[in-house]
């Protein structure tokens, strides 16, 4: 099986790194499973913003996941969205909060949800979570009881 | 206890590894339990596969667990199976629905799931999951609880 | 407190491991707390058997758990008992099971179940899990819910 | 902010580790929030008791947990308490229901759990599992549900 | 993206560290996804206070998470209103209340809990939990049964 | 710094992934750094090529270290070279071999290792170490000392 | 590349299981590169034993590590005579030195090291190391010079 | 004892991080102890820079190793300056040589070493070591020495 | 094979544990392979001692590494050996050197060492190394030596 | 055994924390084997100091290790010199000099090195060692040896 990258702008292209933060390079796909639910997660340890105060820069990983409704997002233009990232500058709250708006508005998915886990400052470190469930299905439900029951095992964090 | 492998195609025969995507290699055999549910998981961690885009090989971990109605898989025919993935062209999320689909169609189980989790590509990796729950059975609610609540403690990724 | 291990086999005495298969020689003795619930699990890391077609050995790390009725299953004896399966030919889902039954049939326990990991054969590995409730307590329903909700964090597995 | 240890017999004082089981050197202390529930844990890695059989020592993890009403435990006489198994012989799952029961005596907590991870002899460990939840409080229905979803993913044991 | 520091008395500026406990140094800001239910957990490895009997230093790593509704706590306030407990004497089961109270006040968070996680003292190790579910919403629900699935499976803990 | 990737056939570009074995595809580089020892690892945990007596896949990760002399592997065409094993039959401690041969006629280095680490089959697993140092410089000397003091610490393998 | 498995009894086909301790299962087949010097390590976790005192099984993880000269031991051999220890009685230090011989006789060696790492009987596990130089050459030095470096970091093991 | 950062230009302060490469950021300070020889290392492991081919992120933790002879780098001007190559290109190789040029010329170190551990591109990640000896000292032949057994247990790697 | 046990007193047989340190429990048989030298490490991770201040318990995990001259030690003699300090005071220094004092006596070895870890007391841990090498031969110096080389590299210790 | 405290000021007594740093609470003893070189390692993961510049809390583990002479430090008196520095500021790399000096005037050892491993400030870790040995004792010559040779494999760092 061999695949015509012709419609997409990023995939089997060579890219240019956006300069600063670009929700326009996010592509997305049909969903060629659309009456199956299923989940797709993204691991993306190499986040990297910059300190709105500071101007120094901040570390994540970053843990995507969704279940799609009609449109999947062609990961090569999640990775170049995620780049975009690397000269803004926005709080760790504010960030997650971002890629998960534009997100769901790309991809109009029935469920989404961001883990940010950044590295310390001063020697404490912050980890946001959002997540979103489409209205009027079952997925707003599942949102909230995901939240409800978020986190309950907190992974060990030393600082080395 | 010996068991006559007769019946098999695979099973303690040397066999010859499909050249390419070949459902038809899958065997089954009649489960000896059938009023007793239970958990069978594989764990393949040699899972390979071709990037439909750009020809280069993929990498996975492959999970499978099923609760078998009457029939069990041969898992020397799931493996070749498995293998016979290896000069096949499909994007990750593909994948795992066409095995789900496969292993549906040959075992007809009570419940079977699969997670991948594949190498990254450019810093970033994808982690698929599908599962199916047979309609009519308690297992088709089991499915949707499942997904529901599936992977609410990201394992960490750093991509080393 | 010195206890008297007159009435049992094994406990306390140098015994022969059984040269094949055999359940007799499980030991129960009485449950000192009847009316109160707990959970009992054995750890057997050096649990061996054979396969039934090539007559080679499978090795599998296994976690058994019961909550006691009135019987406790004496822990020597469960050793040589596991010890019986060295020689013994069966496929990893019909030695979960056959665990199974024998231990119901000696404990009448409230709950019990087993999950048996085997190591690699051919890049893949076997974990089958198996459960019991006691038919007319809580306990029935129970099992049922731990299977719905088994194992939905397979454990990382690379094989080396 | 200083305490005064003068109320306590152990606390901030030089004291004799007890030469044999002694619960009567468990010491408590009001409660400074009863109307607010809250875990604490106790990590007791150091626990160790002699076989009744064979009169050999066994070790043990233990890990209790309990929600305080009226009473907290003072943490340097549950530390003596402890030692004083160390000549005292008693098998596994009793140990676990005797300290069960000395503490649920000595707190009237409402909840309490004990999980005792002892090492293994021939090959084979032993983890037992009790709870306790106050009659006629929602911590009784609590208790119960704990017992019922009990150690879905043991910890891998492989006696190394 | 550049914030203006001047209305926060610590972010962007050299801060004194704090001579001794002192909950006004925390400071909170608007905000701005007030319609959105979000978690945002602290990792905070470098805890320490003394012990109030003996005046020998504890130490603990703090997993502090909350849902914030109209605020948000400015993370560099809060790390020097953590540095404030240095030289502060309290009981493990004390720290924790109080931190829950200062934050609760300053916040008004719709769920807050904090687990310490404290380094053993003669062999035995405290950690405890509490938590906060805003009365009248469905986090009051959330907190009790929050509470009431702690810590299924405590962590290994071998005082190495 | 942009850098001209005209001279390379793979570099920058996209490249058709070698049908079979075919050590024609790896390129080299001048060193910039010609009079200063330095050592370059590349970790390959996608390895994968044919067992030559029963066509079934193999899998490894190959650590390759190398001291460069005057040229420098460029490292895309490194990965097409390991690729294009993946379609080639050969047995564990030859494909070491073959690497090592390849890389030293390709490169001329002072220095180079390789050791490969393979997954299990029958439940024995095979890693073999084969290391170069160029005749007539200190590196010679370096390479047999390097043997004589290999892997004093074998990792620790379980097969799960 | 393919093999003619012809001259070997083992590779490629079926074989029994040896009943009991057979060193004549052992096969060499010719060292293709016998002027380079490389090192060949096997990993075997699945080896176990009796004790000749008690008749009950023990477990070991045996690593074995040689510098071929002449010959190569033929891996699917080597795992049969493995197996062939699953009935025999020895104990831990003889059986290292008994593989040990057998491998001299079968190879010789320039090298040969083997080192078992047992589980725990009655808390306490032994772990054997023994080597061979080939007398007359460099490796009788840097057998002498291995064992006189052996291990200064012992693993960390606690039974669990 | 308090310390006058008047002298340091980062020391103490907010600093601007720089748009770009450059090591004129970079500080030091007068070691108090410049006749005893003492290592310090740094570890880094929020480097990031760019790919001088495709202008695509690049990531890596530095580890910095040093012996002092009169100078001290100041630690906050070496966050600055390794800041400044996050909008730098540069392949793996050049950076690490380039900060050991750079840090050689500032510190003018008895024995200085860097090895950058980068994520992987295309399944292969690169790691490159160099180091530094003062020539006419004993650390010339130390360099020589770390360097020729440099890294002999190479860290897992498997890309997750 | 089947050994004889009766010239052991421990061996194949119920022993009492000595009630306090006792090293007239050891006991020793002839080594089988006198003119070969091997490695015999014991990990003992149950032992414990009382401190000879507090009279409180101590432990640790020992690891007793030998080379056997003419004389092995029977390992469950060993084991009551080590049970024998479990009533008896005694600085972690001193336990160490009496014990390598006990087996040297008995083993008269050609080298033997014990490194004990302890848990911690007030928050620091203490891990004491003795080591003895033969008078007169190579181990003498082998002691020098692995004395000078020990413990380059202190394993991670956080106390939890 | 039992040991009269009564020659030390700390130990088997309340001891007051000091409140800043304070050498003079150091204490000492008699070596019982002062003919016999032995390894002391003391373990010390709850160290904290003041940064000089900004008055913040740091934090570090340090490994502190010797060879005794005449002297041994005793341990309480050890643990309440740490305490001292908890309200002094001072660099790391101070710290651990300040620190081999006081101990080396304390001890006059043999052979006394300190691995300070701190928690990163913005993003960047330090982890000063020093080392000390014996003018005109071979451990002068182990001191510098050591030196050579320290840390060549960099434990992972992650900030996490
Ligand atoms: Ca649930
Ligand atoms: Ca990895
Ligand atoms: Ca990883
Ligand atoms: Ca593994
Ligand atoms: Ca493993
Ligand atoms: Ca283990
Ligand atoms: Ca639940
Ligand atoms: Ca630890
Ligand atoms: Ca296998
Ligand atoms: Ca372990
Ligand atoms: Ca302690
Ligand atoms: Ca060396
Ligand atoms: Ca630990
Ligand atoms: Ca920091
Ligand atoms: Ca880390
Ligand atoms: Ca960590």
């Amino acid at each position: 099986m061999t695949v015509d990258p012709s419609p997409f702008r990023a995939l089997g292209k060579k890219s240019a790194v956006p300069a600063t933060y670009d929700p326009s390079v996010l592509e997305r796909f049909e969903n060629a499973f659309p009456d199956r639910d299923m989940f797709v997660k993204f691991n993306a340890p190499e986040f990297t913003t910059l300190c709105p105060v500071t101007g120094q820069p901040d570390f994540a990983t970053l843990y995507i996941s969704y279940v799609p409704d009609r449109w999947l997002v062609e990961s090569k233009s999640l990775k170049l969205y995620l780049f975009s990232f690397r000269n803004h500058g926005a709080f760790h709250e504010s960030v997650v909060n971002l890629i998960r708006d534009d997100l769901v508005r790309l991809l109009e998915p029935k469920y989404l949800e961001i883990w940010g886990k950044f590295l310390p400052r001063g020697g404490l470190s912050i980890d946001p979570y959002v997540n979103y469930g489409k209205p009027g299905t079952p997925w707003e439900e599942v949102a909230k009881k995901r939240l409800y029951e978020h986190d309950m095992y907190p992974e060990k964090v030393d600082n080395r």
